[in-house]
């Protein structure tokens, strides 16, 4: 998809507060994304609304409409042979600062959010399975598909992986400072942020993979993430 | 509550698949919470199951079974009122690390997560609001709420603060190496794990706030994130 493509939110998926918050390039669902390592699926399971916490994977061309996102769905999948026609949701949540402000009420998080809403199919042909499987391992490390065996017969057969189009989405951005009350401003305390981002450590290497070397896909990867 | 206290997970709470992950004590529950800045509140809004992040402050000793963790609920309290019957749930995810097999099937990620499922209430009395919001901003940075003035009628009034109790819960944990196949561990290609832990950066006073200095309090927190 083009830069500068509009997302296509609708009024559910749309933020109702802070709308200043709200971005409205597809540019910026990507990244969302990129910057994300998991998601949440919202689903109804037995009744009550869960949020699962799963690997993804993207497909920018894949065949649903605004591209495909893959989910590892294999608890989602169990509500949805349940209900098979209901909407579900998917959140990505970037966390990007603790904002301290003067007040409790104004204090915050500075964050980047998508939020996607769709119908989602279960993936059954092999050929899209392990595409899927590939990009779900990709979006963790870039390169490390190519890196791995073909997965198995048996492992495609065990494996559950649900499709959403990324086409009802919207995202949300917070960031700068605290945006506090002119009296409390003049009172003259301290105010700020806290800068958060997820970090990579050094990389360990496997009890079972005595003196193999760490390959260069993972060391960029970690690099990226130090 | 004690160390050791078990949790009370119920079938609709509990891990369906890896059964080994999941813990089975109250101290596993808040070292969850302790660990995470946010969490993700699941909600159905206007019939879509929806996974809202949020800040949260716990009361160990809270008014509700098994103590109360409070939640900024705005855009959630909006489909209580549609449906004030309803479940939820509340999920906390801390992320470790990825976990690099030999095989895209084994392939996963190091985690603690949380999972509480109840009937949420209203924070509605002014002190419990009040008492509330302390506790959602002190759990950010710990001692912020002391050196805050303290928050006006219009503020509480304008403010929606969620309780649920901490009774049905479930977490699960997944750490250490890749469990890969032994026929792939015998091809003696390398595997691992890249740990993964949110990090604060150097604190940045607001614009608005030139010459004062860091609180005690705030670069306290940072530095336990550093």
């Amino acid at each position: 998809m083009e830069p500068g493509t509009p997302l296509s939110p609708t009024e559910r998926s749309s933020p109702r507060r802070e709308k200043e918050r709200a971005r409205s390039g597809r540019e910026s669902l990507d990244d969302v994304l990129a910057a994300s390592v998991i998601c949440h699926l919202a689903v109804v399971v037995d009744g009550v609304p869960l949020a699962l916490p799963t690997v993804f994977g993207v497909d920018p061309d894949g065949p649903d409409e605004g591209g495909t996102v893959y989910l590892h769905g294999s608890v989602a999948s169990r509500s949805l042979v349940q209900a098979p026609d209901q909407d579900v949701s998917v959140t990505w949540t970037v966390l990007d600062g603790m904002v301290l402000a003067r007040s409790g009420f104004n204090h915050s998080m500075n964050y980047r959010s998508a939020v996607v809403i769709g119908r989602p199919r279960v993936v059954a042909e092999p050929g899209e399975l392990s595409h899927a499987l590939d990009l779900l391992v990709d979006h963790v490390v870039p390169g490390r598909a190519a890196a791995l065996r073909r997965p198995t017969r048996k492992e495609l057969a065990a494996t559950t992986v649900l499709a959403l189009p990324l086409h009802e989405a919207s995202v949300k951005v917070r960031e700068g400072d605290p945006d506090d009350e002119p009296e409390d401003v003049a009172a003259g305390y301290w105010a700020g942020v806290v800068p958060l981002r997820l970090r990579a450590g050094d990389v360990v290497t496997s009890a079972d993979a005595p003196g193999t070397a760490v390959p260069a896909h993972v060391a960029a990867r970690a690099d990226e993430l130090r």
